[in-house]
């Protein structure tokens, strides 16, 4: 805050309310209207504003009684009212505020500057960006969690799944095992068979798992509030010779990306040496490799060719080579690891990836 | 839009595109930064911007050929440079444009309004709540769907538990329920016992039920993208003397609120009597009696003292008398119904709700 001459910070999306405060407010993610606002002033107590309904929650999940918590009535106040009294009284009324100006809804911003007219602004999304690019031990083994239990459950799911079961059916088993296994909430599952592994966000329908059917699974659960974001191929019985073929190439391209990502190595360096490759080997991947993850899917940085950054230990990255044909077939496999010291440690080392995994047809 | 002297609308929600498309974009309510954003000119075909990784979903899942799908590169390009190269390109760069303001991040407005210095805004979300608020039949089909199916998963689950299981093995025999009943997603699960029904939203933890407890149950999951939000209240074992006595006050005001539910009353007539109830009960509600719901969990209107809406056939709604006192008790029956002709018609009517249920101790 000092180096950015910022008087105090205000979080408001659901990630960065989380970093801050170190609890989520569960029905922020679906109840858009209930605003959470965090403010860290440069001096004094944080406080956080939330509609009354979640009082009692938070007075039970804060740990720090400094943390004063001020209750908005979602029925005849805004968040931005008690927001704006609450800097007024701390005295920042004249000062420079940062705000996530990539989440904060317009709104709200003009609300604000029409309550706190002396007050500056400035756009805090990247420096927290910033911030959360290398995690914390505890965050890093929150996602080591997240991570390895999704992979095994997607296993798990994949041992019992055999030819004529749904999508569906197949999705249920997964979302089973992840529960089972410790995870807290299934917050995007993706399956699809056939024609259907080639959209890469798809969620399972009714479809029927055929044989020679490719199956692509990506699982995004939290496990105490951080992500997985595990992706593994099968195909129902034996692939066809083309899909071996180019999920072999993944595979050697991926051991060589593997062998490069350690400290100091550059994003854009890794991604050029990644689309080089997958270019000249025929297969069709995303504008991408791979990200960072945490208390959200897609963290800085990104493994893309516009991105320079620095690999750093404690970096924690989901890794994804793919092979992606629109209406036709999606090969991919997605790995999430941490830089350390001297490399990397995968998290999701549990199923063999050298080869489309096996389902019963 | 006519009306409004509008020349096009512009999506960006999650609940305002699928509305508007008729297609989610799973990823939008995980990735925030992929915006998706749904273009509808008062003259011409509809258009939508999203991600270049999920234009072959929608490809694939939009009906109505004559939509226009234009993908961004998320590395190079925002979506508002390609809305704002849209909007010029249909002619629309001197029009007036209606935003989601409540929604739509503080930096895409600014930057819409510096690549269009020739367009006028107009905030359209009261329109959106307006709009949504009856329900195609098509769309009261859906919650009732997720709405029965929720209620069955909640009644099966409390019918295998017993004291000495957790909170969180509880809510996974619920998820089970759900999804192998046909829901599609759950989206919030909310398992609490002893103290922790007290707190309206919170998640399963290890707690573990003893007799006595009080277990109440909050699911919103989504069928066919339309939300359950029903709440159910169970006891392991035999109930104090005063949860008993309380939950009986609750059903009788319930019974007697519901005979007022029907065409032409206002809702803060109903909230009026409601309060009025349970106050001289003894009772301690929640500021609300109830909201529409369909695409969102709280959507318009409210049933508080603030909304003067009168009930009109189609309207879907979810009814919550409560009794909470922060981190002792709660005690919640929600039910989920749509207003007819003549009355109303309930679809959470699997339970007797006349008591508190009964789990194994």
């Amino acid at each position: 805050m000092a180096r950015d001459g910022l008087d105090a910070i205000v979080a408001m999306s659901i990630d960065n309310v989380t970093y801050t405060l170190g609890v989520t407010v569960p029905s922020q993610k679906l109840i858009r209207e209930r605003r959470v606002v965090v403010l860290v002033p440069k001096e004094g107590a944080p406080a956080v504003v939330c509609v009354t309904v979640e009082q009692g929650f938070l007075q039970a999940n804060i740990d720090d009684d400094q943390i004063e918590i001020r209750p908005y009535d979602e029925h005849t106040e805004t968040a931005m009212q008690v927001l704006s009294r609450l800097v007024a009284e701390r005295g920042l009324g004249g000062g420079r505020l940062g705000l996530e100006l990539d989440f904060m809804p317009a709104q709200d911003y003009e609300e604000l500057r029409e309550r706190l007219p002396c007050a500056q602004f400035q756009d805090i999304a990247p420096l927290y960006r910033q911030l959360r690019m290398v995690k914390t031990p505890r965050e890093v083994e929150r996602v080591r969690q997240a991570s390895s239990i999704a992979e095994q459950a997607i296993q798990a799911a994949f041992d019992q799944a055999s030819a004529g079961m749904t999508e569906r059916e197949l999705g249920m088993l997964i979302t089973q095992e992840f529960l089972s296994r410790g995870g807290d909430e299934m917050r995007l599952l993706i399956v699809g068979a056939g024609e259907r592994s080639s959209y890469p966000n798809a969620p399972p329908t009714n479809r029927v798992l055929q044989p020679g059917d490719i199956v692509k699974i990506d699982l995004l659960g939290t496990h105490d509030g951080y992500f997985s974001d595990c992706a593994r191929t099968a195909v129902v019985g034996e692939p066809a010779a083309e899909h071996a073929r180019l999920y072999q190439r993944i595979v050697e391209i991926y051991e060589k990306i593997l062998e490069q990502i350690r400290p100091g190595v550059s994003t854009r360096t890794l991604y050029a040496m990644y689309d080089r490759a997958a270019q000249s080997q025929g297969l069709q991947p995303l504008r991408f490799l791979g990200h960072g993850l945490g208390l959200s899917v897609h963290e800085a940085p990104f493994i893309d060719a516009h991105t320079d950054v620095a690999l750093t230990p404690g970096m924690v990255m989901a890794i994804e080579p793919v092979h992606y044909v629109p209406h036709d077939v999606g090969l991919h496999v997605e790995d999430q690891l941490v830089i350390t010291e001297t490399g990397h440690e995968i998290f999701t080392h549990f199923m063999d990836t050298t080869r489309i995994y096996p389902i019963r047809d």
